[in-house]
Parts: structure tokens; sequence; C-alpha cells
């Protein structure tokens, strides 16, 4: 099996478990409130539009390290899912993003209710501070789904804690990038500390850990995860930036200009600045982080990104780092057929295209 | 002992907990960046700062229901504290508020940051986005105090299953507080029920049943506790409206004004609606919810909210409220010392001057 059909066999799988999650809270909230029950039909929706790569991870993880119990690790899976939405709510203010999944972002979701119902107050505050809350709920039920898991307490405890460092990793790495877009200086060295926090611990060792620690491993593989998935976390991101320039609005389920508008903070731009003719920055310098970027700019940004070789810098260190995680491959899982899966999981982070 | 005393006792003495904890904190923040250490300073002076009722109230729900380790109920209580700079953060940004705790609220602080440093972008957005990942790093700082507590593992979880379902009610009751704030009609029934999810249980239920839990306490104490936080609770939340519009503003550490700018959901403003004359709710319509709000404004609604016998109203239901609850400190507890705390505090519900 190839590392797609185990993340889309897991996508089907965890549907039942998500859907009845959500179908509890959305007779708990119900009897509350009919505002309630919304917001639970919107998470719903928003959550269940994932591509659950990080629920899949878990399931991954524990099968490496020798988990067999499909049920329970599917069932408290499904919680990295609750904590991405709260994650992804809450950057989508920050990054005042207007599309996620393809669907309009939570707070625009909120403003546009503000006008139908004819709401009082600013509109704009309405979306911010309902988005807010939903994705507090959001953490909330993340926690809720771990805290009732059916792993024995020692078991459960240790993957409470370890869920919540990585949490607070994320956290740490949020308010690192945060700041540096709005300082407008960022070096490599800050781009790729906010990628190994935000998305090599949150996306791929965390993960991994995760289900490792529900299938009872010890430090020691744990600590052969964190080697495997911190250069594939940096790659993941490095793609991801790539992507957000040169993919395809559609597949992405998100604005192409975002990432420039929002001035992500992406070895792409970084590199660029340090190789462009006074020419090409000034270009860059007025056109990244300008919320009036148009496709035009973006046009002739990806022609900077290759005239400087910025876009085949960050290719080149991806695929650098993409050799150095497939040599821990071997300490993580005896298993042939496991470690195929692992191998696949570092292509599928180069050729995926959202 | 009476209340007050045993509440400042707990200020002391969770001050060495709190100390340990941040100083910890403050070494594992500076090895990721000044920003990152910047903040946790910014979240331990915040958190120091408040009353720590919550706190508290779970060493008294403890030794309430017969617990003796002194040491492990303090380090444990302030996890609430976290949570509750969480809360207060998110919310402040939803009021727009400008002061808490006699400083300026986490984003106020930014904003000054902003200018301080010279950043880019816009400064008020920055405020506003840096003040939510404190807020959500403070809760996940809550969680992992409650994850390491050192309780036996089948208490702890009771323990942490007990605290996500407390926090989730509170989240329920701020979507519904910030929801009915846009709509501008809120009927009695719904302040109550805010009051309800927010304050009850948030406030009172909550921490002392947290207690009950770590002290092995059984459902029964648990319901026995819910039917006098209840009553305590929402006349907790009547007392703070009553506060919010008559209290001393070097007192509450909050601009006395807020109320009526923000438009609080107050069962004074409904009842006050409710009886008044077109002139005097033409008036009320205008200033109730209105940034701009004066002193004078203020004045004008003290005095219609006395005319209209609607602070009458709302300290009439508070005395009831207490009455109810005083009924039920009986089952709580049968030792006569603790049942004197749990009456007195009832009593200083009503007297607090913030």
């Amino acid at each position: 099996m190839d590392i797609q059909t185990y993340l889309k066999d897991y996508l089907k799988q965890s549907d039942e478990f998500l859907e009845k999650f959500f179908a509890d809270k959305k007779k708990e909230t119900a009897a509350i409130s009919p505002i309630v029950l919304d917001i639970t039909k919107r998470l719903e929706n928003f959550t269940k539009g994932g591509k659950r790569v990080r629920g899949g991870l878990i399931k991954l993880g524990y099968e490496c390290c020798g988990g067999k119990d499909q049920k329970a690790v599917l069932e408290v899976s499904i919680a990295i899912e609750l904590f991405q939405s709260f994650f992804l709510i809450h950057d989508d203010i920050i990054d005042r993003a207007d599309f996620r999944r393809n669907f309009p972002t939570i707070h625009r979701q909120y403003e546009k209710q503000h006008h139908q119902k004819r709401l009082l107050g600013d509109r704009n505050h309405y979306g911010l501070s309902m988005a807010m809350i939903l994705g507090d709920i959001a953490s909330f039920w993340g926690y809720e789904i771990l805290s009732k898991s059916k792993f024995p307490p020692a078991v459960a405890n240790r993957a409470i804690n370890h869920m919540i460092e990585v949490l607070t990793k994320t956290g740490y790495g949020e308010i690192l990038d945060v700041f540096s877009g709005f300082t407008g200086k960022f070096s490599k060295n800050e781009v790729l500390k906010i990628h190994e926090l935000k998305a090599a611990w949150y996306t791929i060792i965390g993960p991994l850990q995760q289900g490792a620690i529900l299938a009872g491993a010890d430090q020691k593989k744990l600590d052969a995860i964190a080697t495997y998935g911190l250069p594939l976390g940096i790659a993941y991101q490095l793609q991801d930036d790539i992507l957000g320039i040169y993919g395809d609005k559609k597949t992405l389920g998100k604005a192409l200009c975002s990432d420039v508008q929002e001035g992500k903070n992406t070895l792409l731009i970084t590199e660029a600045l340090k190789r462009a003719n006074p020419t090409q920055r000034k270009f860059l310098e007025k056109v990244w982080g300008n919320p009036k970027a148009t496709k035009k700019d973006l046009n002739k940004i990806r022609k900077i990104f290759e005239e400087t070789g910025s876009l085949a810098y960050s290719q080149k260190m991806l695929d650098k780092l993409i050799i150095e995680a497939k040599q821990q491959i071997e300490k993580i899982t005896p298993d042939q057929k496991q470690q195929a899966l692992l191998a696949d999981l570092t292509d599928f982070v180069i050729h995926r295209k959202k």
C-alpha cells in the first residue's frame, strides 16, 4: 500500500468517529441554545473538510510501534483534527484569510451572518469574536476526546502530556511567526525555527509520536521518530511554501495570492531578498505583505524566485532533508511494509499538490 | 477563620507555586527566543494580578471533602488561574477593554509594543493577534499543570475530565454572551442562562467540585455542590454587574464605564428597559453599548436603575439566591468549621467590593 492510499483509507475510517462525535455534540448543544448548535454544525463542516494527515499519522505511528487496536486508536486520533480546527480558525483571523478548505473562513462566515441577521455593532469585530471562541471550543473538544480515551490510564496520561507539549511548541512557533511577520525582517534561521515548531513538531513528529505512545513505545523509539520527522517536517513546510506560490488555487482550497498578501515567512522570500538585484528587491519589498497584491504581481514574484535561484535553493534543501529523513526509517520499525510506508511518506511530501 | 482570610491565605500560599511554575517557564522559553520569553513575563504578571478566588475554592472544595494533602492541591489548583488568564485575555479582545487588574489589557500592551518597536502593519491587528495566541498558550499551560498532577492517575483523569467539562460550559456561555451582545435583545432568561454557564459553573461550582474530585468525593457530594453553587454563582454575577455600575474604579481595576460601553448583558439593563418610561428607554438604548458613553451618562444610568426599581430587583433576587445557597451547605460537609466558611462565602459574595 502506498501512503496516499493509507491516508485516504484513514480519511474514510475516521469519518465514522467524527460523525459520532459531532452527532453527540449536536444533541448536547441543541439542548443549550440554537446559537451553540449553530457553532457545532460549522465546526463539523470545517473539521470534516480537512485532509486529516495528522490523524492518519497517529494511526501510522501506532501501527509502526506494534499497536493492534484499530478502533481505539481511530477513536482518539480525531482529537488532533479538532486541535487543527482550533489552530486554523485562529490562524485565519490573524492572516485575515478569506477561504479555507474551499469555504469562507469561519470569521468571514460570521461576518456574513452579521449582515444576514442584521445584528448590531461592528461586523468584522463580530466575526473575529465568534471565530475566536469557536476555535477555543474546538480545542476543548479536542481535550475532551483525549481525556475520554479508552487506553489504560498510564498510557492515556502519557499521551495527553505529550499532546500538550506539542500544542505548546506549536503556540511558540505561532508567536514567532506572527511577530516576525510584523517586523518584516526574518533570517533563514528564524524561518527554519518556525518551520521546526509549527510544521515538523506539529504535523509530523507530534502525530507519529502520539501514535507510538498509544502503542506503548519507549523513549528511544520516540527519539528515532523525532530524528526522522524533523527534516521531513521542515521539508513538508518548504513544499507548502512552494505550493503557496506555484500551486493551483482549486486544489489548494485557498487563494493563491494569500501567501504574498499575508507576507508569509518563507525561505523563498528570505533567499530571494538576499539574492535580488536592487530592482527585484524593491519590487519584492513593495509587494510581499501587501494585502492589495494582484495575480500579476504573483507572476512577477514567481519569475524573481526563479531568476534569483531562490526556488532552486528551497528545492535543493528539500531534497537534502528528504534523504536525511529516509536514513532514519530503519530505527523506527523493523517491519518492511511499514518502512515502505514511511519512505513513501517522504516522497509524498515532495509530490503532493495540496 | 472567615472566607476573606481563607482566600487571602490561599493567595499567599499559591504564590510559591505560581513563582515556581513561571520560573521554569522562563527558563524553557528563554531557550527558544526572547519573544517567547517576553510573553511568559507578561502572562506571569497578568496571572499573579488576579484575586485567585477560583484557585482558593478548589482548595476549599478539597478540604470540605476531607482532602489532607495541602501541597498537592495547591500545586494543581493554580491551573485554573492559567485558564482564567486565557479566558480574560480573549474576553478583553472581544470587549475591546483597555484595563484589567490595574494594567493595560494584553492586546493594548502589544499595541504599545508595536508602536515602541516601530513594527510594520496594522497596530490593532498586531495587538489582537499576539493577545489571542498569548491566551491560547495560557490554556496550554493550564492543561500542562493538570496533566502533571501528582494525584493517582484515576483521580487525576477524573479531575481533567471535569475541568474540560467546566471549560466547555464556559465557552458555550461566552458564545451566548457575545451573540446576544450583538443582537441587543436579551431576555431575563437568556441573561440568567449566561450567568449560569459563565459565572455559576466556571467560578463557583466548577472549582469547588474540582477540589472535591481531588479529595475523592462521590457523585452525591458533587451534586450537593452544584445545588449550592448554582444560586451562589448567579448571585456572584449579579453582584459583579452591580459593582460594574456602582463600584469604585480603583478597587475594581477596570474602567467603570466599561460595562456600559460594552453593552454588557446584565439583569440591571434588561429589567430597567422593561420598566422604563419612554424617555428613560430612549436614553438607555442610546447609551448602553455605546463605546463613547461618558461618566455623566453613567450617573444618569445609575439614577434610572434606581428609579425604575431595576437595582432593587437585582438586589432582591441576589438576597433570595443567597438564602437558597445557604440551605444546601449541610449536604456538602458535616464539619462545622467548613460549614461556616461556606456560609461566609455566600456573605462575601454580597459584600465584596471587587
